[in-house]
C-alpha cells in the first residue's frame, strides 16, 4: 500500500506484526500435535499456556497492524507470555515440532520486547 | 460448575472476566453508533481505540476463563487501553451512548487494575 | 442504549449474542477441565472441535452485537460446531461439567438456527 | 513441520488459510485508511462489513490450522463475506488501496468456496 498513506503503521511494527501471526500459526498447529503425543505434551499447564500464546500473539499482531498507539502495551504482554512458551517448549527440544515451536516463540518475544521498549 | 473443579478461576477472575466482556459489547455497539454520528464520534484515533479495545477486552477476559497464571500481563494492557477509551468516550458524555461506554471502559479498567496489582 | 440507535440490533440478536458467548465461556473452561481429567475427556479431536466451538461462538456473537446482516452465515455455521460440540459432550454426561457443556452447547446450536433460518 | 504429524492440515488448507490471513490484514489496515479518508469510504455499513471480513477469515484461517473436519463451514461463511466486501471495495476501485483490498477479498473468497466445496 501507499507509504504515505499508512505512515502510522512503520516497518518495524510490519514486520513485528508477521512475527506475532507465524508464532500464533507454529502454537495453533503445535497443541494439536501435543494433545496427539499425550504424556507431557498434553499437560493442561503446556496446553493452555500454549492457548495463550496463539491469542495474544493475535492480538499483539492486530494492535500493530491498525497502527494503534498503545501497541507497546500488548507487545509487552506478549513477549512474556511468549518467552514463557520458548522455555515450556524448549523443555521438550527433543522432540524437532517443539524445538521449531520454541524457536519461534523466542524470535516473536525478542520482536516484541523491542516494541515494547 | 463444581468449585473444585476450577479453582484456579477464582469468583474475582471470574468477575473481571464478565466485567471484560460487558465491555467488549458495549464497545462493539458503541463503535457502531459511532460510525453513524459521524464528526467527532467517527474519528479514525476514536474508532481504532475503540477497535483495541474491543480486542484486548476479549483477550483479557479469556485469559482469565482459562484460568490462566499470566493474566496480570493482559490485564495490564487492559486496564491501559480501557483507561484511554474512556477518557476519550467521556470527552463526548453529552451523548448518554458514549457515557455509557465510557462509565464501562471506567469499571473494567478499574477490575483489570486490581487483577494486575 | 437508546433503541432508535441500535435499531439494527434486534433483541433477538442480542439474545442470541449471549447465547453464543455464554457457551464461548462454558467451553473455555471445560477444555481445561477435560485437560486435567485426561482420557477420553483429553482426546485430541473433543479438545479441537471444543476450540472450534469457542472461537465459532464468539465470531457469531460479535457479528449480532455488530448488527451485521451477514449474521445468518456465521450463525449457521455456529449452530452445526455447537450441535457437533454438544453430541461429543453429551456422551460425557455421566460428568456433570459435560453435562453442563452439552447443555449449553445446544442451546446455543437451537438459538443460532433460528436466526440462520 | 514433520507432514505425517499434522497429516490432518493438508497443503490445500494451509495454502487457504494463508490466504485467509491475508485478507484479514489487509482489511485490517484498509479499515484505518477508510476512516481517514472519510465520505462514502467511511460508510458505517462499509466499515461494518469490513471488520466482519476481518473476523470471520481469522476464524476461517484458524479452523484449517488447527486441521479442523470442520472447516468447511467457517470456510462457506467466509466465502460470503469475503465476496461481499470485494463489491464493496470494488466500487471504490478508483482508489488503488481499495482495489488492493477488493482484488484479496475476491481470492480468499474463490480459496475458501473451494474448500467449502
Amino acid at each position: 500500500m501507499p507509504a504515505q498513506m499508512h505512515q502510522h503503521v512503520t516497518d518495524e511494527m510490519r514486520r513485528c506484526s508477521e512475527e506475532c501471526q507465524r508464532c500464533h500459526n507454529v502454537c495453533l498447529e503445535t497443541i494439536h500435535h501435543c494433545l496427539h503425543m499425550g504424556g507431557k505434551h498434553a499437560d493442561p499447564h503446556h496446553i493452555r499456556l500454549m492457548a495463550d500464546c496463539v491469542q495474544i500473539c493475535q492480538t499483539s499482531a492486530d494492535f500493530m497492524r491498525r497502527g494503534s498507539d498503545l501497541h507497546p502495551h500488548t507487545c509487552r504482554a506478549c513477549s512474556i507470555v511468549c518467552d514463557r512458551c520458548a522455555q515450556d517448549c524448549a523443555a521438550m527440544s527433543e522432540d524437532p515440532e517443539m524445538k521449531t515451536c520454541a524457536d519461534q516463540c523466542r524470535k516473536c518475544a525478542d520482536s516484541c520486547r523491542k516494541m515494547a521498549a
